[in-house]
């Protein structure tokens, strides 16, 4: 099944109109908060993985107009997806929407704005349109979308629906990346919601990869990678938005899901950023190509789009170049898809 | 020396005319950066700590505006403090502006938006109005204010300067403190520019404390704090202006100075918050009051506004309580202020 460009334009505008109104839904929703003063949450692995009626109610309205609109498409849903029996993979190679009605959900219950819609639709697996709309950032909210196509483009609107938009990436043509990265990268990581205690859970070992990615060069018996800072939103989404876009250059992350990361990963497709898995392949050599990520893997290492250097290394020689460095400063984490 | 609510008010005024002024020569710069690709930069202590001349601009149009209007006052400002001799304390008793043109330099070299203009100023060394303006976030930017005083108060503002204003704490009055807190906190705390690799460098204690406050509660030795989330904007400013405004709960971080934070501790002053050293004073008992923190002493921690708890507990019972929690769980910091 193909889609023209103007076909792919239909379904862009759709989400992105879907998306403000999902936001308008939570805007009111985080209103009626300021006067009840609470909000009603519930448990799902532990006391920092949440899920608020307000996750539903947006999933509801976000799937009920798919639904209603393109009754042939497929729907894979955080929300369902949680309270659902089937944890594999469930990404087919028709038309699928994939969507995470808030990431970011504990920002939220704090009113930090970092909370984000993400609306991704893919063909053949691939994502083709994203859209990601922050409502509490800015007054009129932060919409990033993009068409994944080589007609398309990706766009960032900060003044509401009728404001002037940014072309992304940011600056464009991009920079080439800094000549000795990860040296000088803005660095974007989560601390994630296993808070287990021992040598050997997830927390010990992010802990061990923002440490050896902040300390100075020659640190850390070399693997010391004196990145310009790290970053931690609290929404995956954000992180690789922000990479997408050209607002930061490295985005390392695992435990997360596609509904994470679906809608950004089109945006930054798009802008020519990469996305592999966070994870070195087994026994993959230091000259043969890097595979890309898989969309279900939970394993998300991007970089940012970038133009040839002054040496003529090309972007994906660059990008390539740059995964291999933080690989060899990152411990595996043991993030797995249910089977 | 007083000053009348009317004079405040009118300080208070001028003060958010200025930031938005500075955020407008701030948007310009990036925007014909966004053109040129490139941003000169100068290293200051190591690869990490950034001054642009946008830097030294801003502080330029900030001086200059307050010279020009209250010549009597004094200013300290960063870039003026960073090229001069003296490293003391500067602040005297008279009114004095404490001024960050741009908290966040790394950020804003990376076009990523958490970065603020923070103007502070202190009438006995009290910060008695604030001005934190983060001109890149939103269309419009965001900006918080406050004037500390029994008739003031503190807003936001994420419409522009005719735009509608919301009143801080961003819920009136604010929630309790959560009741095993800092179970259940958002927690904000930078990693720095101190990159350091050794046993007792301020990196490896800082991701010590980290670790700590994430770990699952009885995790660690009993340090575990199973906070909600560990934020890192890249900057401290933006940190406690946050926690100021009830969109977090704790903010914790050492190595900053006065005009990263003075902005943001008038705003958190007037919601509620509190503010104390984040190094516990030697000696210090589990029953008597805790200081508050000395606005030079590059040592912060910041608890948010609180109401009385449903047993009775008192705001500042509850934001002691905490303080002494977070205290048990990090070690000792070294940073100290020049003698």
């Amino acid at each position: 099944m193909s889609f023209s460009i103007s076909e792919l334009q239909k379904l862009h505008d759709f989400a992105c109109n879907l998306a403000r109104r999902a936001g308008e839904y939570l805007r009111g929703d985080q209103s009626r908060r300021r006067q009840a003063q609470t909000l009603a949450t519930r448990e799902k692995l532990n006391s920092v993985d949440l899920v608020t009626a307000a996750d539903e109610g947006v999933e509801k309205l976000i799937r009920d107009a798919i639904f209603a609109e393109y009754p042939s498409h497929a729907f894979i849903g955080e929300e369902s997806y949680s309270a659902g029996e089937e944890k594999r993979f469930l990404l087919k190679d028709g038309p699928t929407w994939i969507v995470d009605p808030i990431d970011g959900t504990v920002n939220m219950v704090h009113m930090f704005p970092m909370t984000a819609i993400s609306i991704g639709f893919c063909i053949a697996s691939i994502p083709t349109v994203g859209v990601v709309f922050a409502p509490f950032l800015g007054g009129h909210g932060t919409l990033y979308s993009a068409i994944n196509h080589p007609e398309g483009g990706a766009w960032m609107s900060e003044y509401g629906i009728t404001g002037p938009i940014t072309n992304l990436p940011i600056i464009s043509p991009p920079p080439p990346l800094p000549k000795d990265a990860p040296k000088g990268c803005l660095f974007f990581g989560e601390w994630g919601k296993d808070r287990r205690d021992s040598p050997q859970s997830n927390l010990t070992k992010k802990s061990t990869n923002f440490v050896n990615m902040a300390t100075e060069i020659g640190g850390r018996g070399g693997k010391g990678g004196m990145v310009h800072g790290i970053r931690s939103l609290g929404s995956s989404t954000m992180d690789m938005v922000y990479v997408a876009s050209g607002q930061g250059d490295i985005m390392f992350e695992a435990g997360c899901w596609e509904w994470d990361v679906c809608g950004a990963m089109a945006i930054l497709l798009q802008t020519g950023g990469i996305v592999v898995d966070s994870n070195p392949p087994l026994g993959i050599s230091d000259t043969e190509p890097i595979p890309m990520a898989n969309l279900g893997g939970r394993r998300y290492l991007a970089i940012r789009a970038c133009s040839t250097d002054e040496d003529g290394k090309l972007p994906r020689t660059q990008q390539e170049a740059l995964v291999r460095e933080v690989w060899k400063r990152t411990e595996r984490l043991n993030y797995e898809r249910p089977m």
